[in-house]
C-alpha cells in the first residue's frame, strides 16, 4: 500500500483516551435498568441479559493481574469514518489486559463469521491502519445475524479460535442483533460475551447514554466543506441554485448538522415535514418561495440542503407508494399492456382521487421511474427517485406559474449534487479518532469487567477527552418493540430529529435570515495540525445537545 | 460574514514571496520574443505591444521613490481557488509603490468595466478576505472583452477613477482579450497599462514560461481528496464500480493529476482517444476488459476517472454530432412529427452508416436527448451528455454480451459522481495561497515597471516560494492565429497532455498495474497547519514536468 504524505504523518497521532482508562480499570455497576419500552415484552425475549445494570470505569488502585483472551472483531453494515481506530484501540485494549491476547477480524462483515472467514490482526497489521478512513483493514458487509443456525455456525469458529468475546461495530439493527446473539450465547452457556460499538454516519442510533455514533463527526464535516465550497461557488458567479442531495435514508441528522455549519438558505428537515403532514407541492411551493424572495432582491442564486430520506417522509408521497405497489400488483399485465406514452394517464385513471393528484405532479420522468423501475417483488424503488432533481424540476414549475401570475421576477437555473460516498471513508477527524479509539479501548474493559449484551459508551464528549467518561450500557435498555416486516421484533429505537431539541430549535431560529440573507459560512477542510479551535470541536449538533440539557 | 473556525485561523497566514520581490525591486529586460506561432500575422495584429522583452525582476539597491498610483483589477470566467490573494497580493504591491496608491475592484467580471460597476478595494476589505476561497470579493463573470465600443466605454470609467493599470485575471481567452486591450490603449496612447494573471483549474494556460495557472493546485486536491475518500470506500464495500467526471471541458490536466494522486483503476485521457482516433464503443470496451480482468480475480469493484470533455474528443462522436446538426436542421420539421417511439430509428436511416452506427451504439437516453435537447440555434448540447452514466451504461452493456460468450463472470454495479464546484472556490492551498499572493504581487512590480500587454510571471515553482523567480512575459508571445466561429483569431494557444510529456508518461507506466491490481492512494484533505511534506507540495503534474526538463 503507498501511502499519501498525510497518511504517514497521520500515522503517529496518538488517540487520546478518557483518564479512567488510562490505568488500571475497575468496573463500577449502577442500578438496574429498564428497556425504555414495553418491558414486560423485552425482558420476556432478553431473560438472561435483560436489567442489567450500567456500568462506569474508575481509575483501580489494587487491580488483578488479567490473563490472555481471544475476542473477534466484526465491522457491519455501512462504512463510517474511525471504524480502524475502534479496531486499534481494542487491539491495544486486549493487549493491555494481557501481551498474550489475541485479536481475530471476521472479513467483509457478520457473514465472515458465519462463514468462518477470518484473519488474525497482529500489531503490524494494526499500525498500518492507525488513525485511517475506510473499513479496508477487514471489510464489512450487511449479512444480518438473526438465525439459531446462523448463531451456531459462529460458534464452531469462535471455538476453534477459543474466542471468548466478540465485538460487532455496526449501527441500530447490528447492535439490535449483538443484543439478541449475546442473549443466546448467554442462555445457552456458550461462553461468549458480545459487545456492541455504536456506528453510523447517519447519527440515529443516540440516546440519553449514547451521545452520537462514530462517523458522524467526520462525515458531516466533509459534506459541510463541500457544500461550503458550493456555496462560494455560488456567492461567486451568483446564478445557479444548487440543490445537494445528503446521504441518510432515515434521519435528517446529517442535512441539520451540515446547515448549522454552512448556513445554506433552505434545508428541509423530513421529520418536520412529517410532523406537518407537508404534501410534497408544499414543500417545493416552500422552496419557490424563497426562490422568489431572494430573485425580488436581484439574488438568483442559493443553495438547497435535501436529506436523502425525504420522499419516504412526506405521507402522502407514502401512501401514494403503496397504493401504486398494490395497483401494479394486481394490474401489473393490463398496465404492461398499454402503450408507453398512455401509461401515466392510465395510473392517473386508476389511482384514487387523492393519490392520483400526487402522482400527477410529479415530472413525467419520476412518474415513469415510478411505475417502471421495480424491485424484484414488483415493489416501487424509492431510492431510485433523485429527490434532488425532482425538487428543482418541480420547483422550476412553480416559478413559470409564478412568473405567469406577476408573483416572480428571476432567473432559476439548478445544478445537482449527492455527496455520500464521499464522506464515509474519510480520514477520521480528531474527534472521530479519540472517540473511535476510546469506543474500541473500552469495549476491552468492558470485555475484561466479564459482561455481555453491553454497548461500549463514551461519554461527556464535548469536553477535552480526557475528562470524558467511560463505561458499558445493557443494550437491552435502548430497546422497544417495533413492527418490522409484520412482525413485532424488539429493537433499539432510531433516533430521529427532534422538533423540540435543541438543535433542530437553533436552525429554525435562524433560518427565515438564512433564506433571504446571504449567511453562508464556509468551513473548509478537516485539520489535523493546527489549533485546537480548529481541530478539535465536536459537531454543532452534539455542542447544542449538551447546552440544551 | 460569519467566520468558520479555519477561516479565522487562516486569516493569520502570511504568504511568501520570492526573494527578488521582498524589497525594493528592479526590472531587468531579456532579449525581444517572439509569438509561438504565426509570427507575421501576430506582429501585424500588435504593432505596438509585439516583440517585447521577457522581464525578470532583481533586487535593487538604488530603488527610486514610487509615485502614488490607482490600479483596477477584474475577474475573469470561472472560479479558481487563490483569487481572494491575487487580489490582496496585488493591494500590498501597489501600497508598497505608494501608501496613497488606491485599488478598484471591477464588478461581477469584465462586464463591471463596461458598465463602469466598481467599489474601491480598501485595506478592511482585502483583510477579509485573505487566503480565502472563492471570487465574492468583487465577484466575476463571462463577458468577454472584444469590441472597441467595450474598450471605448471602459476608457471613460478608467480615465474617471485615474486608473493608469488594469489587472486581468483570467483563463486563456481572458488574457487574449487582455492583450487586445492592452494594444488598443497602447496604441491609442491612452495612458493605461494591462497586465494579465493566469487563472484557471483547468490547467491549460502554461507553457515553458509560465508553468501552471493558478487554482489548478487546490482543485485537484479537493478532487483527489473526494476521489481517494470514495476509492477508500470501493475497496471496503468491495461491491460498486464508481464511474467519476471530472470538471474540464477541454484538457485532461486535472483527470490526470488526479489520476496520478489516487491511482484508481482507470483513468480516461481525452488527449490521447483523439490521437489513437478511438471510437467510443473501444472506450467502453477497454473499461469492459478492466472490470472482467478484476472480477477474474474475484474483485468486482474499481474507480474509473473521466475527463468532463472526452465525448468532444472522440472523433466518430464529433462527426456524429455535426451531421446530427446538418440532419436536423435540414429536416427538423420531418422529424418533429415522427412519433416518439419511431424517432430514433429514423435518425439512424437518416444518418450516414458511419454515424448511424455510432448513433445506435448509444443508450436511448443519450440518443433522445441528442436530438431532443438542443440549444437556441437548434445544435445538439455536448454538455448536457452526462459522460459517467453513459460510459457505465454502454459498459454494463458490453459485459453483458461477454457474459453471454462466457468472457465475463462477475457483478457490474455502479455509482456516478461528478466533481466540479466542489473545488472551484475551496481555500487556496499554501501552494496557491503563495503562488497566488507573489502573481498579484509581481502584477503590482510590473506596473511600476511601466509595461504593457505583460503576463504575471512566476516561475520555478517546484523550489520553496522564496527561490521562485518574477518577471513578466509578453502575452504576444504566447499566441498563435487559430480559427474561431469561422474566422482566424490570434489567440493563445492552450496547452492540452502531452502525450510525450512527463506527467501522461509516469501514468502510462503505472496503469496496468494500477488497472489490474488495487493501487489505492488515499491523499485525505488539504492540510494548512502540518509538516511541509503534507502541507507544501506542488501538484505531481508541476513535479514530473520540472523533473522531465
Amino acid at each position: 500500500m503507498k501511502k499519501s504524505a498525510l497518511q504517514k504523518a497521520r500515522a503517529a497521532y496518538q488517540p487520546k483516551l478518557p483518564i479512567a482508562l488510562t490505568g488500571p480499570v475497575k468496573a463500577v455497576a449502577g442500578k438496574p435498568t429498564q428497556s425504555v419500552a414495553n418491558q414486560e415484552e423485552i425482558k420476556a425475549l432478553f431473560p438472561s441479559t435483560y436489567g442489567l445494570p450500567e456500568i462506569r470505569f474508575e481509575k483501580n488502585s489494587a487491580p488483578t493481574p488479567g490473563k490472555p483472551i481471544n475476542v473477534g472483531v466484526i465491522l457491519s453494515g455501512g462504512q463510517a469514518p474511525g471504524g480502524h481506530n475502534v479496531i486499534s484501540g481494542l487491539f491495544d485494549g486486549v493487549k493491555k489486559i494481557h501481551r498474550d491476547s489475541r485479536l481475530f477480524g471476521f472479513v467483509m462483515g457478520p457473514g465472515g463469521l458465519v462463514d468462518h472467514k477470518y484473519i488474525e490482526l497482529t500489531a503490524p497489521i494494526i499500525d498500518e491502519y492507525r488513525n485511517t478512513g475506510g473499513f479496508d483493514i477487514i471489510g464489512s458487509g450487511r449479512t444480518k445475524l438473526e438465525t439459531k443456525d446462523q448463531f451456531d455456525k459462529g460458534l464452531e469458529i469462535l471455538r476453534e479460535l477459543d474466542i471468548k468475546a466478540l465485538v460487532i461495530i455496526g449501527g441500530d439493527d447490528s447492535n439490535t442483533n449483538a443484543a439478541v446473539l449475546a442473549e443466546y450465547y448467554k442462555a445457552n452457556n456458550c461462553g461468549v460475551q458480545v459487545i456492541g460499538c455504536p456506528k453510523t454516519i447517519d447519527g440515529d442510533l443516540k440516546n440519553e447514554l449514547i451521545e452520537t455514533s462514530f462517523g458522524f463527526d467526520t462525515a458531516t464535516k466533509v459534506y459541510s466543506e463541500m457544500i461550503g465550497n458550493i456555496e462560494r461557488d455560488c456567492n461567486s458567479a451568483k446564478k445557479y441554485w444548487h440543490f445537494i442531495k445528503l446521504m441518510g435514508r432515515s434521519a435528517s441528522h446529517i442535512a441539520l448538522e451540515c446547515a448549522l455549519q454552512t448556513q445554506p438558505n433552505v434545508c428541509i428537515v423530513s421529520e418536520e415535514v412529517e410532523a406537518k403532514n407537508m404534501t410534497l407541492q408544499q414543500v417545493v411551493d416552500g422552496i419557490a418561495d424563497t426562490v422568489a424572495a431572494r430573485a425580488a432582491e436581484g439574488n438568483n442564486f442559493g443553495t438547497v440542503l435535501i436529506p436523502e430520506g425525504l420522499i419516504e417522509f412526506i405521507p402522502a408521497v407514502k401512501a401514494l407508494i403503496a397504493e401504486l405497489n398494490d395497483l401494479l400488483a394486481a394490474k401489473g399485465d393490463e398496465f404492461a399492456a398499454v402503450e408507453p406514452d398512455a401509461q401515466r394517464q392510465w395510473v392517473i385513471d386508476h389511482l384514487s382521487a387523492e393519490h392520483a393528484s400526487t402522482y400527477a405532479s410529479l415530472p413525467a420522468g419520476v412518474a415513469r421511474q415510478l411505475t417502471l423501475d421495480r424491485d424484484p417483488h414488483g415493489n416501487v424503488q424509492v431510492s431510485l427517485i433523485e429527490t434532488e432533481k425532482l425538487l428543482s424540476e418541480m420547483v422550476g414549475k412553480r416559478l413559470a406559474d409564478m412568473k405567469a401570475e406577476g408573483k416572480y421576477v428571476g432567473k432559476f437555473s439548478a445544478q445537482h449534487h449527492f455527496f455520500g460516498y464521499e464522506g464515509r471513508c474519510a480520514d477520521p477527524s480528531n474527534f472521530d479518532a479519540d472517540y473511535c479509539y476510546a469506543l474500541g479501548f473500552n469495549a476491552a474493559c468492558l470485555i475484561n469487567a466479564g459482561v455481555t449484551g453491553y454497548m461500549s459508551s463514551v461519554r461527556n464528549l464535548v469536553k477535552p477527552a480526557v475528562q470524558w467518561l467511560a463505561g458499558g450500557i445493557p443494550i437491552t435498555m435502548m430497546m422497544n418493540m417495533e413492527r418490522r416486516h409484520g412482525e413485532m421484533k424488539p429493537v433499539i429505537q432510531k433516533a430521529l430529529v427532534q422538533l423540540d431539541g435543541a438543535p433542530f430549535r437553533k436552525f429554525a431560529e435562524q433560518r427565515a435570515d438564512w433564506a433571504l440573507n446571504t449567511c453562508y459560512v464556509y468551513p473548509g477542510p478537516i485539520q489535523y495540525f493546527g489549533p485546537t479551535e480548529v481541530c478539535d470541536q465536536p459537531s454543532l449538533t452534539l455542542q447544542y445537545e449538551h447546552k440544551g440539557k
